[in-house]
């Protein structure tokens, strides 16, 4: 019924089977999970330049001592996962390495972190993406927001529909972006080597300092404005937890991948740093810095450099400009492979409610998609939709997770090297626990230059929602224990209930209670009682009147309604018959319920059963069944085994023996005398 | 377990013989209904000055005739419903007088004018109210749209808690109102016969004209400036509407009460309207007009009369003030006694949904209370707020259903005539007729010239709203018909299903999975079968071995579940087992669900459950049945009959004739071979 809409969103529906179709070649693998790292480029040097910007056009040349520790951190991290590639060839993620290395409690801090992480970025890429739009359509500015929701809920909807599909769509955009940027930095180089220099347009623009910096305050500013170009690492490590979508052999070629992707990016980064600094590029968050009005609208750098070097209004710009986006929104699509995957983790070990272990029809783990979405784009709304704001959030969770898996990776090669004789293989694995605690230490540093630098700009927030969702994964996981041990079955056997009394609520005697009282007869219990309660005397009398009429065989019992309150009295009976019932009998309930053809249609019915059958579900010892009567558009009732001719009575029941065969189970053998009673009406 | 809050919102339940107690005495019933009408002359006098102010200072003495034809038209309207209060003692609201004078479609017009007219009432006033609080107070200038919705809120919390606690609420804020008012007109006329008149602060801004006017076009600017002054004639009606609500003799007190309000408005309105025009108020749309900026605040021509009056920063105004704004809250009021109401019988009758018709815990119909409210909200937050455009609204609805009603009062009165003999009697019934027939006239003429003079100020919208409304009425009531209508039973027996096949969903062997499949196995299937969708070939390995080692006495199907859909395998597992069933047979499900302690705790469970019993309500012939496991907030099951020990097991059930007593039913008494199988665990 209400699959169309689902199918045209999200595609046919695909087997269990075809889980290995998935597998990602490494061209598209470096798509998929390498738009993060490749399109940070777009802002990591814009944010090093905002932070210089405060100190004015004197300090902008701090920029390359920033990038140069960026690029250095860089080569490190990239280094230090590929180490963790080859040994987790299932998915070396922070959790799983520190899990398997570090113990429970660390891995649930990591988990935390990469859970943080992977909603941020998804709003910064997506937010920093519209960015790029509105430098080359200022139109836009105001709509930043509007348009940055939309942009996540077409990534939701593209991931639902699985993650090859996605893979292809993104390699044009990924490469393309790729391609721009190189030839901005050939372009500026050549014309910079021959004489012509690029010159940006905000070149020409004073740049005054907000404040002076001397001393401690100098490096302090310099080591903030290296923090914000460390967004550059963001994502870096999505292929060591993607090496089982990697074609075999995996491990090799989601090493190779991560070399590749270090290499571009270092080359981006490099490129586009130098040549903004060399092309004079002014930026600041406050624009009366730059003699500006103080809602005046600023191009990123990427706009600034792609106009002084192509021309502002080139096909060559709005291309750069096109690509930029489209990396930067395809960037969020890392986080939606690898949220989903590690929320699924994390459910299977009973962190998380376990509707995250679902796959869903195209073998995604839609639940993990959605609420991702959901996460980002409250990011967004609640951040306005401003890049800065929101990367002063991201990079602590970064950092924390880096620090944990490489110092999980340590403590894994020196286990490793405790069982091994062999001498070249133990040298190599004391190389890779050397690029380990490397890569360990420079972010276990970079970790706590980041909380200095970054708490009162943000970072605070993170370092509160980090334990909150600690302690909520341990919360869930203490919740599913106890119920599991709550539900361990006696090993003794399990009782019958010995009586079976059954209660049918009537409000008025048509087909739907008739059938709710005819199946609540066919299942033979000890007592029924058909029940109603009095609103209105003059319909209690008539249904009683009816009752009468038809003669039918069972007890209708009249309940007074003191407060109108139909669901309270019937709740008030239910309770006094399980009072009144032997403490081994059970009590249940049989509500009529009409299903109508049209959703609208519901609003107009069930409403008091819905009612009564939610409140009856609290009351231990009773059991709630509803029975349907369908009703077709046009307004009749649905053909149902029960509403055929009277000839139904004569069927005969068949009993078969216990366990003789898959699909039947004991039943009572109908006697004569109760065949008699087999039709409701008497007569 | 939730309703804590709502106790404390809405009072403790009151029982349905209370509903006598709720009896308004006069004095409290004028408050509670007439703070509409009497409230209208804060803002009748102010929308008829600010039509006219278009055409500049040269036409305002034009508000003398167009202030002479409201009251004029008020006189008549008010002597046209004391008849009504007499010939229906029931309540004779616009929608039964016309249902039963001119039939069923003209009642539905006047039901759907009234629903608009409530909704209206409720914006218009509470906005209304919101301008004189903001004249008081200028700083709250910019949150009119945030306190015209706390309002709103607040009426809905008071109505919910009944209406004699609301009646004695509002007689302060009415009775205040009306005596500073009169303060206000009685100040003035002294000083004015003194020589020394109030002078408005207006009075000193010139006023200029944005249009000229002449011939035809002057007549069309005093109809409307007239029509807008007929807002002061709104809610006149909510007293013959409310008769039941009177103490006896009610048609009496009725009539009484309306008459003393029609007095109080007509000398209200007449005073407010004389002391603006001889004080010079100016006021105009757009503050231009009046050489200020174009965003300019000016205060309402109450606040500007009080201010006039006793002095900007006196304690008078402010009470003034402070009453004018309570009473137009409170006005809104009215529609919360009318609405419900009308809605309850609408629902009575099959036009509205029966929800409608159901009295809370504190005998108000709650859900007519909440809709209003909503709907209300949203004509604030759409209309941003803004009194004159709401009141452009406002009028239609009101003179179509004063006119219906009318019309219908005079084809009483000439029924009446033809069986009566009476001459005294017979005269009487001629006046009463001749009085409705005037009022029906002017009322037929006010609408015709509202209709032309408003249409495209914002009347088009209501002119869509009725007839959308009216629609919607016909297709609830002929959905109610085709339901009723197939729902009839048939006149013969109704059938007993033949066997009953009862599945039960396993997915682990725990507490809930064997109490549902205890539960199935008491009430004596035909067969029985437990069910199991493979997702991960480990479990269900495992459940087989543990179903062996318990040596459960019922089959267990185990399922594909190509797609990990677990509802799906279930679902089409279902249908076939439909498919191999005799045509008389049934098919039930027994689902085992967990009801937990804490309302977040749901988010961990039931997830599955929730899905398939949803689908499952839609397969004919297939009843769905929850069997609750309760979880204690400790993480204990809840003690149940069925979870105590094996000893149930032998607890024999006792069969009874049919009907013998009420409260039992036949049941079939157990064969010592049932008996046996009892134990669901063999050994």
């Amino acid at each position: 019924m209400t699959t169309t809409p689902k199918r045209l969103l999200v595609g046919r529906p695909l087997a269990s089977d075809r889980l290995d179709e998935t597998l990602l070649p490494k061209r598209i693998a470096l798509a998929v999970f390498c738009s993060d790292p490749l399109s940070s480029v777009a802002y990591a040097t814009q944010e090093i330049l905002l932070v210089l910007a405060i100190g004015g056009t004197a300090l902008l040349h701090l920029a390359w001592w920033a990038a140069g520790g960026v690029i250095a951190l860089l080569v490190v991290v990239v280094a230090s996962y590929r180490q963790t590639c080859y040994a987790y060839p299932n998915g070396g993620g922070a959790y799983a390495v520190s899990r398997e290395n570090l113990g429970a409690g660390a891995s649930l801090v990591a988990a935390s972190a990469l859970l943080v992480d992977y909603v941020l970025t998804v709003a910064v890429s997506v937010v920093a993406g519209m960015d790029n739009v509105v430098s080359a359509f200022p139109a836009f500015a105001s709509h930043e927001v509007a348009l940055s929701v939309a942009a996540v809920a077409a990534l939701v909807a593209a991931n639902l529909r699985g993650v090859k599909e996605s893979g292809r769509a993104f390699a044009v955009p990924t490469y393309g972006f790729v391609a721009s940027i190189l030839l901005v930095i050939v372009v500026g180089a050549v014309r910079g080597l021959l004489g012509n220099p690029v010159v940006a347009a905000s070149a020409g623009l004073p740049l005054h300092a907000q404040q002076n910096f001397t001393g401690v305050a100098l490096l302090l500013l310099l080591l903030r404005a290296f923090s914000s170009g460390c967004t550059a690492l963001t994502g870096v490590e999505a292929i060591s937890n993607g090496v089982p979508s990697f074609r075999p052999p995996k491990p090799r070629n989601a090493a190779r991948t991560l070399a590749a992707m270090g290499a571009l990016a270092v080359t981006m980064f490099g490129g586009i740093t130098a040549l903004a600094l060399t092309s004079g590029v002014h930026i600041a968050e406050d624009p009366t810095a730059l003699g500006l009005p103080p809602d005046a609208p600023q191009q990123t750098v990427i706009a600034q450099l792609g106009a002084a070097t192509f021309g502002g209004s080139s096909v060559m710009f709005y291309l750069t400009q096109a690509f930029t986006a489209a990396v930067l929104v395809l960037a969020a699509n890392t986080a939606f492979s690898g949220f989903p995957v590690l929320a699924s983790i994390l459910s299977r070990d009973g962190y998380l409610p376990r509707q995250f272990t679902r796959r869903g029809d195209r073998l995604v783990f839609s639940n993990g998609i959605v609420v991702l979405g959901l996460l980002a784009i409250a990011l967004v709304v609640a951040f306005d939709a401003d890049t800065t704001r929101l990367i002063q959030l991201y990079i602590i969770g970064v950092f924390v997770s880096f620090t944990l898996s490489q110092l999980g990776m340590v403590r894994h090669w020196t286990r490793d090297l405790a069982g091994t004789s062999n001498r070249a293989l133990r040298r190599r694995i004391v190389r890779s626990r050397a690029v380990n605690a490397i890569g360990a230490g420079s972010t276990a540093l970079v970790l706590v230059v980041v909380l200095v630098t970054k708490f009162v700009h943000g970072a605070w927030i993170v370092i509160i929602a980090m334990p909150l969702l600690l302690w909520m994964m341990t919360a869930i996981r203490r919740h599913y224990r106890r119920v599991a041990q709550a539900l361990r079955p006696a090993p003794g056997g399990f009782p019958l209930p010995a009586r079976v009394h059954l209660v049918v609520p009537v409000a008025r005697l048509h087909t739907a209670a008739l059938r709710a009282l005819a199946y609540a007869r066919a299942t033979r219990p000890t007592t029924l009682t058909a029940v109603t309660a009095e609103v209105d005397p003059a319909e209690t009398a008539a249904l009683i009147r009816e009752w009468e009429e038809r003669d039918l065989p069972v007890p209708l019992v009249v309940l007074e309604a003191p407060y109108r309150d139909i669901t309270r009295a019937l709740l008030a009976y239910v309770d006094q018959r399980r009072r009144e019932a032997g403490p081994h009998d059970v009590i249940g309930v049989f509500v009529p319920e009409y299903i109508v053809a049209h959703w609208w249609e519901h609003l107009l019915h069930n409403q008091s059963a819905l009612r009564l059958k939610t409140r009856l579900l609290f009351r231990p010892g009773v059991f709630v069944t509803s029975v349907p009567a369908h009703l077709r558009g046009d307004g009749l009732l649905d053909s149902t085994p029960s509403s055929h001719s009277t000839g139904a009575a004569a069927g005969a029941a068949t009993g078969t023996a216990p366990g003789t065969a898959p699909g039947t189970a004991p039943g009572t053998p109908e006697t004569p005398d109760e065949r008699s009673l087999a039709q409701l009406t008497r007569g």
